[in-house]
């Protein structure tokens, strides 16, 4: 029988994947449920939906902070808000998950760079967040740079967001049972309730 | 001291409203609060924002139905989807809920066109859903549409708007706590739990 998974689609310029990717480890733990981290890059989607999330709606966007900002206290987890937004370049630090998430080191890249955006104000996708960011886990900055920047990476991204948008996935972050879609870290609890109740399909 | 009370802001043409619709009298039972149903013209403010949140965006409409699907089965409320959606005219049913309010039976209106609505197709703010609804908990059709016509009537609509948009609202259902703006069905609890554990102030 195949493992209890889901998969976590994410892009790395999204607020609200922020409380996701600080919990999913102890979630894990705590359920069994195996979490697969996808990056994905969002920002195609959204401006093929002609859709501007937040960034151009004022009241949504205090909002959004604020409801992060409870959402963080009640979960436990440090926050330092507003963090800048919207970032200028996602796409890199999606290139670098890209790389991390195929060589093992994914999840703890994506941890150590929302904690450098949402702790220490440092904006995900620039300097000196990559840097920094993989210098926390021990990575070689100049070599996973240039792996991030090959052909390669940017056709797993792009296949990735391929599969999300194959999904019907339009936001971040979003929960995959199968194909059932979970949107929202506000669902994620949703999503593992599904993934318990329903069969696990063969392999 | 005063009562335990949240505000419930909502608008008649909103699809995640039936969810808060169907459940807030058993809340208001089990818990205690007492919710204020105040109906406002969302598409005013959604118009201001030049947002639209679901119509134009096929693939955040499909999950819309499909969460809602999911949300109200395990809550154990009937729907059958997807309702008829965008709805042509909810000023209509904003105004006659406003009317309702006033004289008492504004929440049984709202429940009644929801019902209609989302279980036997009928458009909320058109016919037969507005005399049906009204004839369903035996109002009388001609008076009240006469009221929900007049000047006052809109004045008073109008003062709620503005009232929600200098809250910061921008969606419906949403629920405030004094000045604590909480957004969407799946806030509800939050919003329950925020008022048990934040000082009512005196009146």
């Amino acid at each position: 029988m195949a493992a209890a998974k889901i998969d976590f689609w994410f892009t790395m310029g999204s607020t609200y994947s922020f409380l996701s990717v600080m919990r999913l480890a102890e979630l894990q733990q705590s359920t069994g449920v195996t979490f697969q981290w996808r990056p994905f890059h969002l920002l195609v989607i959204l401006q093929e939906m002609n859709h501007v999330p937040f960034a151009d709606k004022p009241a949504k966007l205090a909002y959004m902070w604020r409801d992060i900002e409870r959402r963080a206290s009640v979960q436990g987890i440090a926050a330092r808000l507003p963090a800048p937004y919207p970032v200028k370049s996602s796409i890199r630090a999606n290139l670098v998950a890209t790389v991390g998430m195929r060589e093992g080191w994914g999840p703890d890249f994506v941890r150590a760079a929302y904690r450098r955006w949402f702790q220490l104000g440092q904006e995900a996708g620039s300097e000196p967040n990559l840097s920094g960011s993989l210098r926390d886990i021990g990575q070689d900055e100049a070599r996973v740079l240039a792996l991030a920047d090959s052909e390669d990476a940017m056709a797993a991204l792009v296949a990735e967001t391929d599969a999300a948008r194959a999904l019907g996935i339009f936001g971040s972050p979003t929960f995959t049972v199968d194909r059932e879609v979970f949107w929202g870290d506000d669902r994620l609890e949703d999503a593992i309730n599904w993934r318990r109740s329903h069969s696990i399909k063969p392999n």
